[in-house]
């Protein structure tokens, strides 16, 4: 089966659409693309973004979206898409609350003609669960191994990772929320240090460093999650007075400790540790976690086959197509869900 | 199959739940109640709808009308549904824009065990219609006839019709809008008018229900829609003056005027005029509008076997069970769409 896995995150980066082709389980990556949102829409989206706004706002967007979901897609140009995956874009999330995205499935539906899985979250959470991480199931499809322990570490605003043992079975993988991903250092830098170039220049002020590992948060067992609120302004005001260069280089090796720090929570030592979405670009960050982490393979999600930068969207495209199947993709251990249920909606 | 339709209109007047059971398209109801909204929820829906809030309260009421529809389907104790359709709180509403119902259908699956289609209107809307009047479905599965003429007539705060000519088919069917139900009534005293008491009591203004009926609207071919602000302070500004119960007997005289009207546009005396809704409980409306239609047999829905207070429900539950079978259930030729389509998302 053909299944388009469509993205756009809270970083409002932009839309990001993966195709694949699916055989019992097995992912083989045929098309990715990302398309920036255009601005006005990323203004329309931030003014709706937990926030007071207006309903009709909220309605006006979660319309228009499904439009340039359908565009991104289009720009593709890959035949006999069957089923889409479409995440939608998250304007509220209270891990044990509610959740809430927009972009409507039904109307993509009706503007590509493909049935779409949207709104993966809530079924979860009216679970139990945290509705997060979801990657996981993707993790465990992709990356499990008969006899090597492997870490699958997603580097975005937020880092978390997904430890699998060796012929581990779905419910026995666990996920969770390490700390910082890229959050800090964009947020120091004003934009994107992704190749690293700032970070691998400056020094490491191990006084701070060691100031910010104080928390609790990075010893405390899992389950447990990161909000993008934690490492805001009030955080990145920490930094302050250092070198440019040297915050970028401490706030990436903070994101480094924070990571190794999770692995070894549960891990000892795992044989394969492998980096996808931003975080994978950033060859200072990739080198520092290399370092820490000497009696693994840290590699990065390319080396596997799966682009990183499309990992997010394949994933929604995985998870599509087990909900249509009628099959559980919510990893109840790492979400905290009491049980394995069937995710999304589905339009036809 | 067994299933349920929930409803929960804009009045706020509360949680219509129905049970039917469906085989080959023909329905035999089960069991209905309706389950008044708590006063704080109806407050919080009035302070999402159509207005300025935070993203977070629309987001947690979307997580929390769930618990109560589940709630109010426990209540009426019907074993074995297998299937409910949720029509959700519509808190916005621009027939040719957007559409926002909230209530979230996988919430709802997971809380009741029962697989959930929600959200119908988005799909249509997206294919060019209205997303309004869906109940036509129901009116031509449960009321054509190989040699009458039936008009079905639906009075909620707004009226609108379903003229149905002999063997028909689905596609030939023609519904829209006549112009108010019982919302001018309702306003006037402040409550509820249905059993036509005042209205009963008091004498038609005619020179003011002349110019009422000046408006183009009632004599416009369809398709066409009311909102509900058209009926709002101002329209009810027009009556100051006279005694209430004159009042309300020149409202209740221009429904049914504007229901004569619409009905005249289409069909000249139809064989029946099948009267469903909160209006069908009016005994004054029924009298007046069969006065004005002598040659029509003017019935409720209740002699044909439909509980005329449970009809917007068990028409989701039958639009829902065209879902589940992936058959399209909006009718273009009533919402304008350029298509048939299939309505709502399925959570399983």
């Amino acid at each position: 089966m053909r299944v388009a896995g469509i993205m756009s995150g809270t970083s409002l980066d932009g839309i990001d659409v993966a195709v694949v082709d699916v055989a019992r389980g097995r992912i083989k990556p045929v098309a990715f693309s990302t398309s920036p949102y255009p601005k006005a829409v990323r203004q329309q989206i931030l003014a709706v973004s937990n926030r007071t706004c207006h309903t009709s706002e909220i309605s006006h967007l979660n319309f228009l979206l499904p439009k340039l979901y359908a565009a991104a897609l289009k720009k593709l140009n890959v035949p006999d898409v069957e089923l889409i995956g479409c995440h939608g874009q998250t304007i509220f999330h209270e891990g044990s609350g509610s959740t809430l995205q927009i972009g409507d499935g039904s109307v993509l539906a009706e503007l590509t003609g493909i049935p779409v899985v949207s709104d993966f979250r809530p079924r979860d959470m009216a679970a139990g669960g945290q509705g997060a991480p979801l990657v996981s199931f993707f993790d465990y499809a992709c990356f499990r191994h008969p006899k090597r322990t492997r870490v699958a570490v997603n580097i975005g605003g937020i880092a978390n990772i997904t430890v699998i043992k060796p012929g581990a079975r779905l419910e026995e993988v666990i996920a969770f929320d390490t700390g910082p991903g890229n959050m800090v250092m964009d947020q120091l830098t004003g934009s994107m240090d992704r190749g690293g170039e700032l970070g691998s220049k400056g020094s490491i002020d191990r006084k701070l460093l060691a100031g910010l590992l104080k928390d609790r948060f990075y010893r405390q067992a899992p389950p447990k999650s990161a909000g993008r609120e934690q490492y805001g302004e009030e955080f990145v005001a920490r930094f302050a007075g250092l070198p440019l260069a040297d915050a970028v280089a401490t706030a990436a090796a903070f994101t480094v400790a924070t990571l190794v720090r999770g692995i070894e929570l549960i891990a000892d030592s795992p044989d394969d540790v492998i980096v996808g979405r931003g975080g994978a670009r950033n060859p200072h960050l990739m080198a520092l976690l290399a370092a820490q982490l000497p009696a693994s393979r840290v590699a990065t999600t390319n080396e596997f086959g799966i682009d990183s930068d499309a990992k997010e969207a394949i994933a929604f495209a995985l998870l599509a197509h087990a909900t249509w199947l009628r099959k559980p993709s919510n990893v109840p251990s790492a979400t905290g869900a009491r049980r394995p249920v069937i995710l999304g909606k589905i339009s036809y």
